[in-house]
Order: C-alpha cells, then structure tokens, then sequence
C-alpha cells in the first residue's frame, strides 16, 4: 500500500478472453453470461491479491478483443457490466470514449472513465480508424501529445476527415508493450502539466 | 442467497494445484508462496461470484493432493493460511483433524473447522492410515456411520490398532464422487439427529 | 490393432480450437497459419498414439466451430488443408458435403471423405439450415433413416424447400453426445445393409 | 530442410509435464504411463511440424522435473523410453549420462545419447552435485571449457572429491536461458575444434 500511495497509482483489472495462446486478442464468439463470469473470475482473483496489499481495486478495463467486442456489442457489453456490478458498484468501468460499453456500464450503476487514445486516429462519429487503414496509427510522438492534450483540455479531437469532434478524455491509454511506451507517456505527462491539468487516479 | 438460507448451507473454496489433467490429484512440488498465490486467486474467483449471490464465504478447504501435503508439511501449510489471512481472516480453515494445517491456520489468525472421514481408518497418531494398506477404507456403511457417530459426540475414534483416540470432529467428510455418497450422508445425519446433534453450517 | 481390425474400424483426428471450456464450439478469429498449426498439433500427437497400437490415421475432420467455419471461409480450408498434406498426403480430410474445406483439401492433393447429416435438413444449395430456423433438425428417427438411406444410394436430399438436390455422402453423422445416437445409428446401419448398401471405413 | 542442413543441425523434442506455470521444472508425482503419454503426445506433435518441413527428429530429451526425475526413477524411466519406441525406434533418447534413462532407453531399443554438463560438479558416483550445495555450479568459463574437453576426448571428469571418475560424452548442455550461454557455447566449441573434436549431429 504504502508503494501505491507513495506513487499515487492504484490498480485496475483487465481481464479478458481465456484465449492464452492469442493474449486475448482474438475475437471469440462468447454469451454476454459467458464473458461475465471470465470477467468475475479475473477480477475477484486480482481483488484476493489486492486485499493482501492493503489496496482496493480502483476501474476494470475489459482486455484485448473483449474490449473491442464490448465497445461495440451492446449485450455483451450489459454482461460485463452487470457481472461487475454484482461484485462491488464502486468499481470503475474503463472503456472506449462514446462505446455503448460505457452506457451500459452506467446503467448497471457503476462509474465510469472515459478513455481515448493519443496515437490513433478518430472517425467522424467518435469511434477509431480501424488499424489496417492508412492514417489510422499516429507515428510521430509531437502530435500524439498535442492530441492528448486537445483531449485532456478540450474533450475535442480532429477526426481523420479534419473535423473537430467532442470526445470525453478521463484517462489516456499508452500501450505498455510500445517500445516508444515510456518517452511518449513521459512527455504526454509534461505536457499535460505544463497545461496546468494534474494526473492522477480516480480514489484520490 | 434465498436458496442457501432455505437449505441451511454455506459456500467453501476448495482450491488446489494447477493441474487440470490430474485433478489435483496429484503431488507437485511447489513453494510456499506458490501455493498461497494458487489459493489467493482460486478464493478471490469465487467470492465474486459468491458475492454477486448476497454470500459470504464461510470456509476454504485445500483440494486433493494440496490437502494432504499441507496436513504434513508446515511451511506450506502457513503458506496456504497466510494467503487466506491476508484476504479475510473472518474465513474458516477446514484441514485434516490434528494436521499442520489446523495450527498454521490458528497461527495466521484464522478460526478453523477440524475435518474428519467417517469411512476412512485412523493410526494411533490420530493420521489417515495409507490407502494402500489393508483396512484403510470402511466399506460397511454401517461401521461408518456408527463411527462418525462417535467422532461427532464424543470427539473419539477407535484406530486400526483397536486403541481409543481424540479426534476434533467438527466437520464430516463424504466424498461426492462416491457412488454410495447419498445413501452414505443420508444414513450419518440421520445417526447423528438421533443422538440430538444438529448438522448445520459454521455462519449461521 | 487387432481390435480395431477386428471391428472393421479406423482411426481418425478431431482437431480443434483451443477451447477447452468451450469445447471448440465457439468461433474464434485466428488465421489461416494458426487454425494450420492448431491442427498440425493435434493430428500429431494423435498419430503418435495411434503408431504406439499399429494403427495408422485414416481421416482428420475438423472439430466444432473450425468445421463449420472451415466449410465457408476458404483461406481457413486451405490452411487446414496445408496442414495436413504437409504431414501426409494419404490422410482423407472430412468435411462438409459440398464446402470449400472439401474444394480446397482437393487443390492441396488430399483424398476426401464428404460428409452428410442425417437428421439435419438442407437448403436448396447444399448448405444445411442454420439450427436456429424451424425445421433445422429432424427429431423423427423413421425420417432421419429414410433420408439417410436416400442419401447413400442415390446422393440426393429432399431440401426444406420441397426440391431434390444433390449431394455426395461418403460418411453419415451421428453425434456421440445425442441421447437417441446408438439407436439412430443402428436403425441407419440396419437400413443401409438392407439396401445392400456395406458399410466400411476407407482404409479398408 | 535446406536451413537444418545448410547449419548442420538436427531436430530434437523436449517434452516435459504440463505445468505451464512452473515451465515443467516443477516435480510432479505422475505414473509412468502418464508420463509416457505426455511425452507421446508432445513428440508427436512436434514429428508433424518437423514432417511439414521435411525434417526427422533426432532425438527426445526430457525437460526439466521430467529429466531429474527420469535420470533416478527406473520405472518413470521405462514409462518414457518405451513411449518413444512405440512410436519409432530410431529417435535417440538423450539423457544424463550413467542415468536410469540411458539403460532404461538402450533396454526399449532405442539409441542413446549421454548427456554431461560442461559447468555443474560430479559427485564420484558420476551424478551431478545438488545444486544447492557449495560448487555445484562452475562460474568461470574457461573451467568449464577443460572440462568439457577433457570429457568429450577422455569420457572423464574430475569429481568434486578430486577423483578421475569415467562419463560418456555423446552431447554438452548448456542451458540457452543462461546468460553467457553464446559466449560459453564458442568457447567449447572452438576448444573442441582445436582438439580435432567434430562437433555435428547425430543424423549426419
């Protein structure tokens, strides 16, 4: 605990599809009960841990392919949600800004953090450029920060077709295994503080 | 919640080794802290669903071959007791009458449900005796039942060398993959409301 | 090797996804390399134990949701299909009457063994009715016969709309985990010998 | 196929117990015919990937517990050794050198390759010093490069009593997850070269 607090993180889960071999990131066809008790059963797992450290668990954000699905997926989306919720209503959905993941995860009572992401591009209608269409990563570091920034500032961002569209930024996602990880998200945080806009987790 | 309440049970983990092939069944050589992660997740997993239920957890009982090795091996045991302390020390140990188990349990801070086997034979030492060896397992329903009588109202067991021993009997085991285990703990709480010992959990 | 010579049967793979919880019955998004090596694995490892009793491996029919994605998706069929002509070009691969998996185990040198559904009914195109239709599965055991029959001696199914349409069968279905399955299995055999027809595995 | 022979090397499995989470270094109780049908199935699987390939496999050495565990248990030994013999008595059983293994293997007909470490002490019996004990492990690599030429030209050691003690040296182990593994792997090899020692496999 006293790591935690002296470095002002807190810890979420990310749970997600029983697919080892594919880290997750596989599609998998699975009922909204299904994809809830994977979830219940990762997250009450990390909980046991979490408790032996003193710490509460502070947002679950649905892992890889189960993240996409439930950004989209309305059903599967009220399945986590719900799943979640039985367990403890204080805990935090993380997921994709504008998703029907965070509507549901509002209607099954629970808070909500908004996510957007720094290097990738938007659609008119909020959601992201899929991955294997040209524009759609954003390679250089300058204007992955200046758009976190817009995010953390204005809740806007530039669509791909140069149109400014509302996005609600709580929390911007850096992919750990980027080997860029640890310089974007340093200069991401500079900026944002140069900006006057602190960083920090959702239980302080 | 309703259903338990109306049946008068509790809910119990009853982790084990990684070992799906076998079971968990089979000894594996793990260390302390492996074990107690291997409980850690196995409980948290299921004290979400539980919790989802309106449950609490009311017992963890180690699984198969964990189960035997941490009647014997203490640093194990405390191993497994730590984990659970760490989680809830509200949550009951239930091990093998007069192991290890039971004394690393009470050591980590936990109350414990002191197990006993109706159709097993017992060693002068108050030990299981080895399922290889001859007379280890009683298979006359009768014997059985007359001997978790005893162990229920008198804490006393007659070992295989015809010798009278103290045995804590807080709790009976039947094995649910026996074929005569209805017929088996059907006849044992009838034998012990006989006697005016009622069978109930250890919430309520 | 006597027994299964004995018996008059042969041995063959059922590979499928890494789905244990699901037992391979739920569509996974893995590639054409992947469902190949999942495949190569599986039919590898069987072939070492049927070596081990004398027997060589007759068939591979894909198991669960890689059968039926496998019968529509043409680059899945020709990854399967690589797959096993890589091992051996001698295996039969059995796949969906009239689907791409049998087309393109062809193209990759493979004999083939065409596979028909007795109490499933078919659309007008050879493609069997999604299960969630009316009229999908046929639970009368005299019709499921009867078309079985029709379907071995003339290679021609009634479709649910009414019209004769053609379809090869080399091999009959009859799922294991049906309760009725050694009833309709005997029934069809029964039927089948009465026409004259003989009923023998492909490596004999 | 081009690549193997274009480098001179060979195929090998190195099947251990399914403990994924313990990477198979883990002791784990198991009958000689369950140990035998991991190794089945494992070796298998990889023949089918080699096939693909136009490759044979040279050898089976057992991974990690399963290796330790063979090398003393006469019966586990048998369990492993007739496995690969079922399925073709030509792969090599590579194990410790003067182990159960070896004798168990040569018994089933298989050919044997005996194994030693360039950097681990021998007591005088020729088994390698528990690893816990003080100088089990040889740091300095030129040490271990004598010993490894000393042992591949005479079939000697120097045990860690001082005593000349006989080994057959078919193969050197170093462990590829170990730092100066690269390093240490030049330098025998190139000690060896200077020797007249030919370094090839065993199909060669």
């Amino acid at each position: 605990m006293a790591l935690a607090e002296k470095h002002g993180v807190a810890v979420g889960a990310h749970p997600g599809f029983p697919d080892l071999m594919g880290f997750g990131r596989r599609p998998m066809t699975v009922t909204p009960a299904e994809a809830g008790n994977y979830v219940k059963y990762q997250v009450g797992a990390l909980m046991a841990f979490a408790k032996g450290h003193g710490l509460k668990l502070q947002h679950v954000k649905p892992h890889g392919a189960l993240y996409n699905m439930a950004a989209k997926d309305e059903a599967l989306a009220r399945g986590i949600a719900e799943a979640i919720a039985s367990i403890d209503k204080n805990i935090y959905l993380m997921g994709l800004a504008g998703s029907v993941m965070l509507t549901e995860a509002e209607k099954a009572g629970l808070p909500v953090i908004s996510e957007v992401f720094a290097d990738r591009a938007y659609n008119d209608d909020g959601s992201l450029v899929n991955r294997k269409l040209p524009g759609a990563v954003i390679h250089d570091p300058e204007v992955a920060v200046a758009r976190a920034v817009k995010m953390a500032k204005e809740n806007k961002v530039i669509s791909i077709n140069g149109k400014e569209i509302s996005i609600q930024a709580d929390s911007i996602c850096v992919h750990g295994d980027n080997e860029q990880a640890i310089e974007l998200v340093t200069k991401i945080r500079t900026a944002l503080e140069a900006e006057g806009i602190e960083v920090k987790n959702f239980l302080s």
